[in-house]
């Protein structure tokens, strides 16, 4: 498995007087990660390489397929060596170089299986979410955790500031410009974890991931913050993950609001220069004053 | 069908000292999209409504299926009548809300099938150029085009004025900030189509199905400029379409600089403020001077 990163020749050219110049750059890495499950192949992701552990357990959360640490009784990357069989697929005995530590192999616990209608094989992207939707109707997976009942309440104050605290907790951003990251805090600002991707939805995933091995989820109480945009899918993840308060450093699709509103999820978007748009769930956010206008 | 855009209210909140305010805003619109080949749902994507035809064709010529407008018999959006059998799948004599409108039918020209592989169902995101390959062995889908021959030179300058064009072309991201966008220009810098998505794989599926119902493919002498990165699929894109230079305002991939070196593409990323990097195929560039450092 290569790292986060990989050093790249390229050409600097400046117009107006033209400069050109050949240099050395760091990108963020991009591979491909197959996600099995039972056996089966189920997903396949374009990710910067790295928690991929994180990455396959926080894409069975938001499949709803699992929701505590006991529903996984096994999961590992496989190592080149082999791997067990692919129900209705090829036998991988010798797995190609490209796919070398680029899978991981999930085993659910007794009595779990993948939802029939995922049975074709979900696929997925770097910034997939609703892959292994059959049709339009299966589009929403209905939530474990009941948001609504989650009554925390966070100042205004700690939403603004999440920004600046992620990004200065951000490793590979800064020199790549190319990844996207996730945080979850608590409610006083605190992070707790971040991670980063090529996609946002596989840095959500990743967050999640890593909540559910620590045992944590729901994550009652907390704060998720993405650098992006808010798609109906991170709306999703969020709700799945029992995490009350989604905040987008851009702006929320039409979906994703109405998802929020149905879901009793705080969104908040625009979270920008000190001020921030709040979509659904404004009871959870804490002012000083309020004036109406 | 709905719009691009959709109204929603939201709170505002500013803080120290905090304001409080609530108003309307216009949110980039959001919705699923079936694509149906041959009766067989092959692809569900979340994309802003619109150019619903285009992306259908677009997503066909991304995943290798057809190269011309001669590969499509039929194509159509459902209107929430009868809209043909599953196969494999649920009878929609009944439509759900959801789904009306948000179909598109597609008939391929007799002899003409999805590959093996994709026959389990290829599902996708609003951002899912990998979607459909069974394992990553088949992640690479072989160009129809030879881009090696193209022996295109575009100006430096010309290059380092596309994002201005596209920016003034868009039509719904200066109101919600949420869109990505694509443009298709000529080697003289001019546009000849734009076309803007939640998804950034979905507005470049949209520009290429506009070129292929056209006739205008390959897309020979031509560039395709992305508003956000470049990543392995929008690589992809440009070579199953025979675009000779993507160019990208931000960073591209370290796998989408290698599929570009071995494809014969051009790639450009971070063009702005009159420079550019160059990753790969810096022989279509021309500059004025060459100071090398």
């Amino acid at each position: 498995m290569a790292g986060r990163t990989a050093r790249m020749r390229l050409t600097r050219v400046t117009v107006g007087p033209a400069i050109v110049s050949e240099r050395a750059d760091v990108l963020a890495a991009e591979e491909p990660l197959g996600i099995r499950v039972n056996r089966q192949a189920v997903s396949l992701t374009m990710r910067t390489p790295g928690d991929d552990l994180d990455l396959a357990a926080g894409f069975l959360v938001s499949e709803g397929i699992v929701a505590s640490t006991a529903d996984i009784a096994a999961m590992r990357v496989c190592d080149g060596q082999r791997c067990g069989h692919e129900h209705g697929g090829h036998d991988h005995d010798h797995l190609s170089d490209e796919a070398m530590g680029n899978i991981v192999d999930v085993t659910l616990r007794a009595g779990l299986a993948v939802r029939p209608h995922v049975g074709r094989s979900f696929l997925t992207s770097s910034a997939c979410g609703v892959c292994g939707k059959a049709s339009i109707d299966d589009l929403h997976v209905p939530g474990r955790f009941d948001l609504f009942s989650d009554q925390v309440v966070v100042p205004a104050g700690v939403i603004a500031g999440l920004p600046d605290t992620l990004r200065r907790s951000q490793r590979v951003f800064e020199r790549t410009g190319g990844l996207h990251a996730a945080g979850l805090f608590n409610a006083a600002g605190e992070l707790l974890a971040v991670r980063e991707d090529v996609g946002r939805h596989n840095a959500v995933d990743k967050v999640v991931g890593w909540a559910l091995q620590a045992g944590k989820l729901p994550l009652t109480g907390n704060i998720l913050l993405v650098s992006g945009r808010a798609s109906f899918e991170l709306v999703q993840k969020a709700v799945l993950a029992g995490i009350p308060v989604l905040a987008a450093v851009s702006a929320p699709s039409s979906l994703a609001a109405r998802l929020a509103t149905d879901a009793g999820l705080t969104l908040v978007g625009f979270v920008r220069g000190g001020s921030m748009n709040v979509y659904s769930g404004i009871e959870r956010i804490s002012v000083l004053r309020w004036e109406p206008d």
